[in-house]
């Protein structure tokens, strides 16, 4: 059972003080469903985040997040606008259509950076008023993206420009948000609700939590009802202090910043010696935040992941004979793992 | 934060044996979404208790679990077949009808018991066949019920002999099964796979654990597609482990059966006690196990909840001036609340 | 092929001057999914009759006019609120939970007229605000009802008063809505925007249409998106302006007047016949328009409608060996089908 | 109101053999909800046409067809395969989105033919197994296509071959069925059937019905529970035997054949004439049927459909300055149509 992986930070583990803030919650009784004073502390903590009007709400899981905050937006025949390579499109089997009942627009990403452009969500926003078409309304963001780049803010705002201008919403999956606000050295409300994002999926089980989601409405009025449609989107804790107690841990003095610097730390480490041992390698995509894009020989990659595990595409554009590989750090990473990695990079 | 409530068995805490194993499994890194030790050794757990052929998926919560139970059974012309006042169709927010698509059938229960009765299932599949109706297919009951009485195993097999009969689904909410166990000395085996259940919706949080819920397939050809199911119905956990982690802790052992027999005996101690102090007060239903279900003068209740909470309904069919309080017992119950509750009924 | 049958108003034939009106609109070419001049005409006979704040639609079928109609107006967590013998509870196989994710919450209609009191609704309304259920967001009545009758205008205002006072939508399923005028003497407006109706399932197909339903906004705020929601939901027709054309035929010079009275009148006379021929016999419900439920012995029952066809209900709770018969006059009853009707109920 | 149009073949009239049928059918009363003679009639030239086992079942739209006939075979997580460019994708406003609950997966469609190839389904099936993606269940395809292209037989046995191989579910929407079958000169069986499609969208609105949509199920294991799906579905008529003779219309003894054939011509000759009379222009696609797509300059095709409608697509990839028309022929498109059309183009 000892296993050091570089698959995905959800392969670490729970940080000792998330541990200990469960335990600590765990006193006599509470009540249930989130009327408990852990989650009106986390909800406070989420104020003072992202700003006083912010709303937020523990929920399970990132899907979770991602399909209640859209589906508190949207009417079925509304439709979300994401880049074809979004979470939402490629990794939650369907969740949000058949929960929504909603349409994704596809927009292409930028083979580099991976992120979308505004001149192709105003191709998709052209089907506008036809009414065989669905209607887009919502545009989503990954931040962190899914290829490991940080939207800068500028980039951020000019999204949040052309939601306002079409009177979009503006949602953002933020399950690696505290990996980008850490790279960019900015607050939590400066890469959110000061730029014009409306809803956000904002996770914690990445960077350190068990389970400790969120949707958080920047834009409040869009909150309304949540609380009907979490219940009916199983997504309501019945012992919730236990999930708001992580949020406490992970919020309190700013504690989220440590371990997300941490594991971005940590990638550029693996890229930088990765590179010095692969002569034939190269980043795929910038290492922005915690995880590094390795495009390098497939026996290459294949020979160092059958020792330390990590992913790998080898439908890659980058031609044949060659593949990409995901090599992703966490909170808790060693030193001693990024030996190992490198080591098993070593011929 | 020091309460104490009869209010719930969600009120309760989580038992200290749970919280190890959580921090037993915080061993370095794991697969995530299910492809971990935990996950296994659980799901091998589930077998031990149900049956070789048991297949069982951990999820987050008791409305997942009843929701994708019943939509891996169910196409949406299809309907549910439950009591008017099972949690399904009061508690959860129309998560079913979302979900599913399906329409529920309300059968009234036994006043008294709160249980459906075969002959009044039978008046609903007479709907089979109308192309302007929902097709009746999957029956579905809470062990035990929502009014704390528990069915006995020939009421069960009575039911389960209807579904073969009708080609119908059995299923069962079995939120509280291990106090329903523990109040018929009986195995979840027992309870369960050899009377004929299909699919059960297994819970734990109710009895002692953090967040421990699960879909137990007691016949395996339902589970076909589950898992695919799960992550679009939001229900699957990235760092699973620590679910699992609960369960293994629950079932090794029998350790369940300990934490439900102290509630029920709880509950049975309150009415006892109760009853000798409120002589107008009788039991609204039976006691079978954790819940008290007491009917008495609304000014005694209320007076007493003003101390110690518990739940109360001011529109029993008790006449005026009396009402009916439900008082929860839980694993955590002490001699000190029970004297406590019992105080708070003196005048 | 020459059945007259009294089992129901569809089961009638398609009145000349509809099939008219159908073959005057296939001149040349016209833009389709209602970008056709007969379709803006319907429309504006639709505010004609409605007043000129109404906004109509044209759709395929009663229950899709429902389904959509309803639809317009809530989220998934919000409830319908209708009759336990409302055709969207007992004969529209689950098309609401479907499509629109509801649940739908019963009152229990009076016995005699079928009808639902502001009494019932209120205690469904008192589930307003917790999360654990569905919110009750739109009461939904027929009219005429299910089992033949006419709401009057002041009952109907009632409801409607109600409805405002809870923030609610106030929805009317008029299948049968030219039958209920026509009964009370009233206008299609006066039974409806006047009395604060603010959805509308109008029906045409009953009273000498061959494929002619809508749903017409009296509210018109809660119109918006109903053209994508249509489409979305199947009820956009290619080549509308053959449907509209119906509806011209219907509604110019207040024909449908005379094709309802017709059939309400030949429902008076059949329930006057057969009382003189039943002695046994009396109405189950009063024979507001063209419905007459009788209530009589079983055997007679039986005997009639093995010559004349008509609906039986052998679960009636008139007792054992006794039954009710539901006969339903059609735009196209004649005197001879009346004779023939009669004739079957003698020895 | 006396358009010609070449905008699509949904503007046409209906034929007056259509009419005369609805006529006929509208002898006395007849059983409602497809209960009906003609009904039957229908179903029976529906085996005629493409099997004794086929099982065809009317409903009111094309997009009620495709969706009804989809959400026959699929679940929730099982995913519709289809061309990026496929009317369920592009025009159905979300449809099967929010009624099947199932995700689209776009394959790129061959820019000169819009056909889809095996090579690129192979790449979609791929994630088959993984339980974050959708999985890929059923290949639509339509015959003939957005472009008006007409898949060859050993085209479509290769998909099918494909789909039965991957245990898929093979689909076809046939709204232009019978332009595509005149147009290679096979029997609708030839067509489907015998080329291995399991599920049928089959229409006759475009060929000279006023509303005559269907499912044909091939492979009748899949029909089980239609029935009722379709009235959930909204799809339903309650006086199904007047869109049921117009089938009969259409299929008795081939007459469909004749009217596609006459529309395929038209459009033969209307690009014949065309391309004379614009030196500039070339077919964007092979006028396999119907439907001309004429790459022009912008300004001639502007000026000519400002005379004779048809539509425009100003974002094709054919360059500044330049831009494609559909110009569409109908069954009941005259030579004088033609002429008036020609007469456009001429400068």
């Amino acid at each position: 059972m000892s296993l050091r992986s570089f698959g995905s930070d959800n392969h670490s583990g729970v940080h000792p003080k998330v541990l200990s803030a469960i335990a600590e919650a765990n006193q006599d009784h509470a009540h249930s469903y989130g009327l408990d004073p852990w989650t009106k502390k986390a909800q406070d903590l989420f104020k003072a985040e992202f700003g006083s009007e912010a709303v937020g709400h523990v929920v399970f899981s990132g899907t979770g997040s991602n399909v209640l905050g859209m589906a508190s937006a949207l009417k079925p025949f509304q439709a979300v606008v994401c880049s074809a390579t979004a979470h939402i499109q490629t990794s939650e089997t369907g969740a949000p259509e058949r929960f929504l009942g909603s349409k994704l627009l596809l927009v292409p990403p930028d083979l580099k950076d991976g992120k979308i452009r505004v001149t192709d969500l105003e191709k998709v926003f052209k089907e506008t008023g036809n009414i065989h078409h669905v209607q887009p309304k919502l545009v989503s963001i990954s931040q962190g993206s899914e290829v490991g780049t940080v939207y800068r803010p500028e980039e951020v705002r000019e999204i949040s420009k052309f939601c306002k201008k079409h009177s979009a919403v503006f949602h953002m999956d933020g399950a690696r948000l505290m990996n980008a606000a850490a790279s960019l050295g900015l607050s939590l409300r400066e890469m959110t609700t000061d730029l014009g994002v409306d809803i956000l999926s904002f996770g914690g089980t990445k960077n350190g939590a068990l389970c400790a989601e969120s949707v958080i409405f920047l834009n409040p009025a869009l909150s309304d009802g949540f609380e009907f449609l979490r219940k009916q989107g199983m997504q309501l804790a019945s012992k919730q202090r236990y999930l708001s107690a992580q949020w406490i841990a992970l919020l309190e003095k700013g504690f989220w910043r440590e371990l997300a610097a941490h594991s971005n730390q940590m990638a550029k480490k693996v890229l930088a010696g990765i590179l010095k041992r692969v002569p034939d390698g190269k980043p795929a995509h910038p290492t922005d935040m915690n995880a590094v894009f390795l495009e390098a020989p497939l026996d290459v990659l294949e020979r160092a992941r059958a020792k330390v595990p990590f992913h790998l595409w080898t439908e890659s554009p980058a031609g044949p004979g060659r593949a990409v590989g995901r090599i992703m750090a966490s909170w808790d990473t060693t030193e001693k793992d990024v030996e190992a990695l490198f080591k098993s990079f070593d011929a």
